[in-house]
């Protein structure tokens, strides 16, 4: 099962060799770490924050067990005294976190995590990892949305995606950022989204016509059918549907799509329709599949193509044009006092901080304000939410449908010239007047 | 845990309607669905065989679960009889496969699946997912262990990989294509993984001097210290290190290394090699880390740097310029008759396959034959080994270090031309006169 906690020796050694050190010089002070993205990548101008489930799932459940221990021992790096100081420790912080689904902008801070400095620095390689990725797939996902304009985009990458947790995560963050459903069925237990799905060109080939396949597969599925007719040739393939779909429709049945999963989609398309609307078959819808991300979905409705509904696989599900974000955990605050690390080009905002959403009269997003986490900002709702305290939950979970609902929400509040899939325009943001003298200070 | 199985639901949905259908229609004739890469991507002239062992461990587990069944029927999809099928259906077939570590080409099958149509067809999305990401990171990854030409590569990826299946494997890869180890604890812990690491930036920031960070963390770690000394000043760090190896070097102990993590890392390595050198430490050992992939290691070192270890991260475990690879799994045969699919552009070769390598007599690898499974091809060494036959192995499961083993032999044999980093030279493939006449037949 990929949805079992990975415990706490997920993580890279020097997370522990760093504790190690910690302990033995006894250092238990508090300290802030602070999560976000540093820039924007060439094409990304906004960002959907996803992942934060699964960290509080993690650090509810955070302990060694006793072969973690047992194996940390069998490296030799370790003391006796600091492994059992391990196998006691559990997560006491808390965290600061924009709840799943919300829009958010580089600098600012998707989750900002307070606890005794070897507690939150041990969590920095599985909050980048969780956090970071998701967070990339809901912001692909966002983008095809977009520009599907409308029509339905269905995850189709399980069999692309870099291993099998980021299969499942990808039709969970997809689904978010209001994919229409997947075609992972280990997604559809787990996570409750629907499953989509019929037959491949295998199918096609297991019987001696294409008819005689269509037929077939309409008699097991009577009120799901969708046929993929480009096996052979598309266009005969649309005709045998059509045929399918009189022979359905004789008992009752009926034809709920065709596929198409090759050639030109926005000329084929135009085509198939044609011959499915000829055939008295305006309802039978057009699914397309093979190769789509955003770019694709584009091209080919500025083309003209008549596609109800698109399958994005491989380039959606490991964000092909992105595959990484430049995401970075950095201490923000040590013993009661703020620290900033400046090095060329990476500058870490010191401080614990909250960001701040300013609207217009419609309810349209206007700026942000990157301010201190106890400033007040007049006419501006702060994104970050209290989530864990002392280790424990302070909220309940959310359930996905309210996760996607947020995300729909608040991509409806944003302008759509910061949605253009081409074109960056950057959405503003800036610091606070004390946020910003404190950096001057620190 | 990553390494549960996943179980059979892990799949795409169509790969469960169109085995309903088959059920429906009683199609349970054997079919064998061959498993290959299309086409070289841009920079690839070989790949590394990898993820078998979690394919054979999914298949003798093989079972739907209660809960798999009841989610199913809750789709309303399937009928009583088809999901009674399933709970009952166990992996009866046969699997031939390169063993984990082989050297491959495009063309030639990784991995052959004989058995019942309908659990064939159901482990595409698993075989794909799972041999397709983990062979597209070991080549990834032989191709850096090439490029640093006997210095040694490391795996720091961990926080940027997509997910954590993801994390693991890219772990596990790494080390089967000749990575020295990894940073990821868990893998060290369930796949006996020689770990690596020791600070970070905010490890350094959390002291009042780096002096005083350098001179704790030694304390801690006499026999294992490396210091990250770009932190402030990259020189600087280098003439702290240098004191903080006289320190440790009174005390018996030693400094085994620096590490670089940001600059020009050809100008800084000549620069820190020469300040550790000249205070006497030649001993103490360069690491780098930032931004390494293959072409970075050969950029660095073509400009004279001076480097002992690489430590890869990002570019290298989401395989970034190379995010996924075309591989597929197609029907080869089916109810003793042999199958081809002809799409332009989109050949599968019919029939069950071998393939045979022939070797100079040194013990170079001359040219690769793809013929019938059948065939005898004289001094030639068949590639393809029968693993499982009757849903149970055949063989012991290899270790590790053997696949490790396995990879060093065959790349050793590989001629240095078809591992250049940037010139495409494609070893020579060709088809056996007995397979060539078999597809212009079907």
């Amino acid at each position: 099962m990929t949805t079992h906690t990975v415990g706490p020796i997920f993580t890279d050694l020097y997370e522990l060799t760093m504790a190690a050190s910690y302990f033995s010089h006894q250092r238990f002070d508090k300290a802030t770490f602070s999560l976000f993205i540093r820039n924007h990548a060439a094409n990304r101008t906004y960002y959907v924050a996803a992942g934060l489930e699964d960290i509080l799932n993690e650090l509810e459940a955070f302990q060694f067990s006793e072969t973690d221990i047992a194996y940390l021992k069998s490296t030799g790096l370790f003391s006796d005294d600091f492994l059992d100081y391990l196998s006691k420790l559990r997560f006491s912080g808390a965290v600061h976190a924009l709840p799943e689904g919300t829009i958010f902008f580089p600098e600012e801070p998707v989750a900002e995590v307070t606890a005794p400095l070897i507690e939150a620095q041990l969590l920095e390689t599985l909050i980048l990892n969780t956090i970071g990725f998701q967070t990339m797939i809901a912001t692909k996902a966002a983008r095809c949305v977009h520009a599907a304009g409308g029509r339905a985009v269905i995850d189709f990458s399980l069999r692309r995606t870099q291993g099998r947790d980021a299969g499942m995560k990808v039709a969970r963050s997809g689904y978010i950022a209001g994919f229409a459903g997947t075609s992972n069925v280990l997604a559809g237990k787990i996570y409750g989204i629907p499953v989509s799905g019929t037959m491949a060109h295998s199918y096609v080939t297991a019987f001696d016509s294409e008819l005689e396949a269509f037929s077939a597969y309409s008699k097991t599925f009577p009120q799901s059918t969708v046929l993929l007719i480009d096996t052979y040739d598309t266009l005969q393939g649309a005709r045998n549907a059509a045929a399918v779909a009189r022979e359905m429709k004789k008992k009752g049945a009926s034809l709920v799509g065709v596929r198409l999963d090759s050639g030109d989609m926005a000329e084929l398309s135009r085509q198939v329709r044609k011959i499915l609307d000829d055939a008295g078959f305006a309802e039978v819808k057009i699914f397309a599949s093979s190769g789509f991300d955003e770019y694709k979905v584009a091209d080919v409705l500025s083309r003209g193509a008549k596609i109800d509904a698109f399958g994005v696989g491989t380039k959606v599900g490991v964000s092909a044009d992105e595959p990484y974000v430049d995401i970075v955990y950095k201490m923000v605050r040590f013993k009661d006092r703020d620290v900033r690390k400046l090095s060329p080009g990476k500058i870490t905002l010191a401080g614990e901080k909250q960001v701040f959403r300013k609207f217009d009269s419609k309810g349209q997003y206007v700026e942000d304000i990157i301010g201190l986490r106890d400033e007040i900002i007049e006419d501006a709702k702060p994104l970050l939410v209290k989530v864990m305290e002392n280790g424990t939950r302070t909220l309940p979970s959310p359930s996905l449908e309210e996760i996607r609902g947020r995300f729909e929400d608040n991509f409806s509040r944003l302008n759509p010239k910061y949605k253009d899939i081409l074109q960056q325009h950057h959405y503003p943001v800036r610091l606070s007047a004390r946020l910003k003298a404190l950096q001057e200070r620190t």
